[in-house]
């Protein structure tokens, strides 16, 4: 399938890493459509990865990530252009971390509204799927590289048929379908990014970002 | 020990009847002295256990228990009196979940701050210690109900001592060494607190508030 990686940070490159692995055709989207890490990354991936404009990325993915940090999503996906997102699957991977006061980052939307609500707000026509923004970019690809997979990932959205197809793709990551949460509609992404500070404070004082959580007694 | 339980909602009786049944005695603070719930309590333990306003309450304690609607701990405590506060060890196990407009509810501190941190300003000559606001009542004092008690809690606070102590109730209640987290200073809770939407979404899709977190991968 082919599928755009709006932006060029470790998250989106190692999810870039995996689809290609997998037998994706990958497009990776910046700002420029020279972005020296797009290039970087397409010199070792010369098969089946191409990189562009964000308005490029999004015209050619079947399917989109937004990988893009949380604080500038909107303004970037503004340049990918409404009508390329229209009707097409976009995994919001984002954390709207504010870094702007220093450490640890607050959250620049947050508590009666989300990242996902807004990028879902704004375009209107596009079915948004919050996913895999809970752990590490390590993780999200390779679920089996802790417990042998035995922990949780989620999804919110409010297109049924979207979250299935991004199911289908964590599963083809290695992820089993019972620790695939669906937790219900867009609002839900409100808890996948407020778990953020916790996730930093775990990573602080285990001081490695390869863990997740499991939910036990259900 | 004398422990003071400020609260009559659900929470704080669960933790009464444990500290109870494990030997402490207990005093159960209220707005009024004769709080229909409190008073139902007492009635079915008639040993070591007595109720009375706010300020009894925290001049018995030897070790508090916030157990007070996050909403209005602040104003709660302000009736117990700073000085029956002072140099005690305040277990902080609030969620400031705000009702007001309508499920789901939304945190009336947040993002830059935590009802812990404000609790800590508000009579900083107390120890105030986030812990076990993170799940159900039932399992704060039972862990083994679910996985065999394989999961995790967490403790943020500034005061080493005061979280030595709290870790020793913990214990007492059945948690295990490795499963209690020391995730920092008093700023960690807003980590703690801002998890509680992911909770009450976990909650909603799976129809049961019987459940824990536990951290794979470290």
């Amino acid at each position: 399938m082919n599928i755009g990686i709006l932006g060029t940070g470790s998250v989106g490159l190692t999810l870039a890493d995996k689809l290609i692995s997998i037998g994706h055709v990958v497009f990776i989207g910046s700002r420029s459509k020279t972005h020296p890490k797009a290039i970087e990354f397409i010199e070792k991936h010369p098969l089946n990865c191409q990189t562009g404009t964000f308005e490029e990325c999004a015209k050619f993915g079947a399917i989109l990530f937004n990988c893009i940090a949380g604080m500038v999503s909107i303004e970037a996906l503004k340049l990918a252009g409404a009508e390329n997102l229209a009707n097409k699957v976009l995994v919001d991977v984002s954390n709207p971390l504010d870094f702007s006061n220093g450490m640890p980052p607050s959250l620049s939307v947050v508590n009666t509204t989300s990242m996902a609500e807004t990028i879902q707000s704004n375009f209107p026509e596009t079915h948004v799927v919050k996913a895999l923004n809970t752990m590490w970019a390590g993780l999200m690809v390779n679920p089996n590289l802790v417990e042998g997979g035995d922990h949780d990932t989620f999804l919110a959205g409010n297109n049924e048929e979207a979250k299935e197809t991004v199911k289908g793709i964590l599963e083809s990551f290695g992820w089993i379908s019972k620790h695939i949460l669906d937790l219900g509609d867009i609002t839900k992404a409100r808890g996948l990014e407020m778990y953020l500070p916790l996730w930093l404070s775990i990573y602080g004082a285990n001081k490695t970002g390869a863990f997740n959580i499991k939910i036990v007694g259900v």
